[in-house]
């Protein structure tokens, strides 16, 4: 057996009657790394383009079992892929809690904004995983078709991120609305938090029970969070979450995605209910090699822009990614979703180009 | 006089010909903090929203040495700020370059997009300075007028950023076509980075020699420079500024805000060249005090939306500031510009507040 810095290199060839991506959410140092891409089932292929003019609005697609089991699979047809995640969205829990959500074309999400403590009344106390089902029923499908060394990833968005949208009403530059509150009335705005933090434990915890391996939480706007309420609004209720899941289902490994959180994604990586930290664009690799991944595996984090690029430039970065990250556990990604324009035939270069990279 | 962490604290009251934020910039701890804010002089302000409907379009503004000099010290004399900046913007750069440079109401900059190496040839080559004479003459002008503890800043955008809107051609979310080019053609990038570089330090070298007594580098987009483009295209570019700039005029401190570099913020505290490094709102405080503060002055990082809201929270904000990064060079502001709601009054709430918490 080879060994990198004192730890095991495992190769899949050699040894492993589990699946990659969990080993290296368990911690071990897998060669080639899996590799999965968030937004790997979306428009950017041809055959999701037909399911999802098929399906009506894209909330009818996320709760068609069937529709979602299939685009979901899409991206494990075409490549060799270490995961796959269920088609779904971070804003079927606030749908779920009774609020009006839509998504506009050209636009983003759409919702009926809940802006103060007497508006949280407007929201439904009852489990979300009740409203769910086909969620869950989708997740059953999928894992069922799976190939064998191909994990599950259920996921949910963090309180922060599903509260901004919630809010805000729609996509925001400034967070005006949400930090206001948050700001104005810590104790209101913590009632809201709190409400989707239970949520959010119930949702993750239904979809594993459904046949989830991996649980990812999307922060996607921990760069939004002002210092001063990060502890209260965003960190402690991403580890309330991952200890709860933790605690009603040890062996389900979850992934923290916190975009823009720099220097405080270290925090998330030394809690013990966390697994992994994905890292975004803007992080150093070297810096993650160094501070997270002596406490999680380290996931991300190719430029999704060098995947419409493609080519040499391609090749190069997963080299370097794999260099900076593969002696320890790491799983190849990007450091944000996939983008539309995206030629599909890029993904199949870079499975190929992390495979040749790790030798 | 009172010493903190071994280092004296000079106070304004006992000490001190020279101007507050010139001695914090130095390396010397002040109390209380000088305080300046990112957008002071701006449409939250009635009487420069009459100014703004006089002048025409947005560049005549900034091109109008008269009116550029009474917006810029409109807000120094409502409140007791440690500093002016000139008012001018970042794209005066690329405009002096001959690029097409427009502002849209409710849209942001719209510019003739550069997105090859062929199309950098329908950029002059002519030194900067000679188009942007109007912004020179503001700062005179200004330096003439204000009170003596009042510091004037010079500025520009740093040459990623400023790129970002060339090649894009207005503000973007994904960055395609900049991080495309950057990553199919560095060298050919590379150029357009290289002649930015040059023109920046034409520009502040001549704001300098017109009376600036400050300069700071807007890194606003450095969040979406990828990790493997960081040094060619951040990092280097800035320090290359940073030390023409000091080559030039050695006794001109320059404040670096590279927006969403995270941890990566470190690496411009350390450079010699670089006196200041601003932070933004998602920063830790108490990490730019530990990290950032041993190298160089933190300036930040008070959330806009907190400045909207007003009073009690902002009171308790400015303390946890002042507390977290007061014992070492420190300059008050925000972690992004002041945004258009902001009540006025919340300006001179805030002044005060600081002056309080530093006792």
């Amino acid at each position: 057996m080879l060994a990198v810095n004192g730890k095991p290199v495992i190769r899949e060839s050699v040894i492993g009657t589990d699946k990659p991506l969990l080993r290296v959410l368990r911690g071990e140092t897998v060669s080639p790394p899996p590799l999965w891409l968030m937004r790997q089932a979306g428009r950017y292929l041809p055959e999701y383009r037909v399911v999802r003019q098929e399906a009506g609005s894209f909330l009818d697609l996320c709760y068609d079992p069937a529709l979602a089991c299939e685009v979901t699979l899409q991206p494990i047809r075409r490549f060799h892929l270490g995961a796959a995640i269920i088609f779904s969205d971070i804003l079927v829990v606030p749908h779920a809690m009774g609020q009006e959500v839509s998504f506009v074309e050209g636009k983003g999400p759409v919702l009926s904004a809940v802006r103060s403590t007497a508006e949280l009344k407007t929201l439904s106390d009852g489990p979300v995983r009740d409203r769910l089902a086909p969620v869950y029923e989708a997740i059953r499908r999928v894992r069922a078709e799976l190939p064998a060394d191909v994990a599950l990833i259920g996921f949910a968005g963090a309180p922060w991120t599903v509260a901004s949208y919630m809010v805000e009403g729609a996509s925001s530059r400034d967070f005006a609305y949400l930090k206001g509150w948050a700001w104005r009335d810590r104790a209101g705005f913590g009632q809201l938090i709190d409400r989707l933090t239970a949520a959010t434990i119930d949702h993750l915890c239904a979809q594993v029970e459904a046949g989830a391996e991996v649980v990812q939480l999307f922060e996607s706007w921990a760069g939004a969070v002002p210092d001063a309420l990060f502890e209260a609004f965003c960190f402690r209720p991403v580890v309330r979450i991952a200890e709860a899941v933790k605690k009603a289902h040890p062996s389900v490994p979850l992934i923290v995605f916190p975009r823009g959180a720099g220097a405080r994604s270290v925090d998330f990586a030394r809690h013990p209910a966390v697994d992994a930290v994905g890292i975004d664009t803007s992080q150093s690799a070297g810096w993650a090699a160094a501070e997270i991944q002596p406490h999680a595996a380290v996931q991300g984090n190719l430029d999704p822009v060098l995947l419409i690029q493609g080519g040499r430039a391609l090749r190069d970065e997963a080299e370097r990614l794999v260099r900076a990250l593969g002696k320890g556990p790491f799983v190849f990604n990007l450091g944000h979703g996939v983008l539309p324009t995206t030629p599909a035939d890029h993904v199949a270069e870079l499975v190929d180009a992390v495979r040749r990279a790790a030798g």
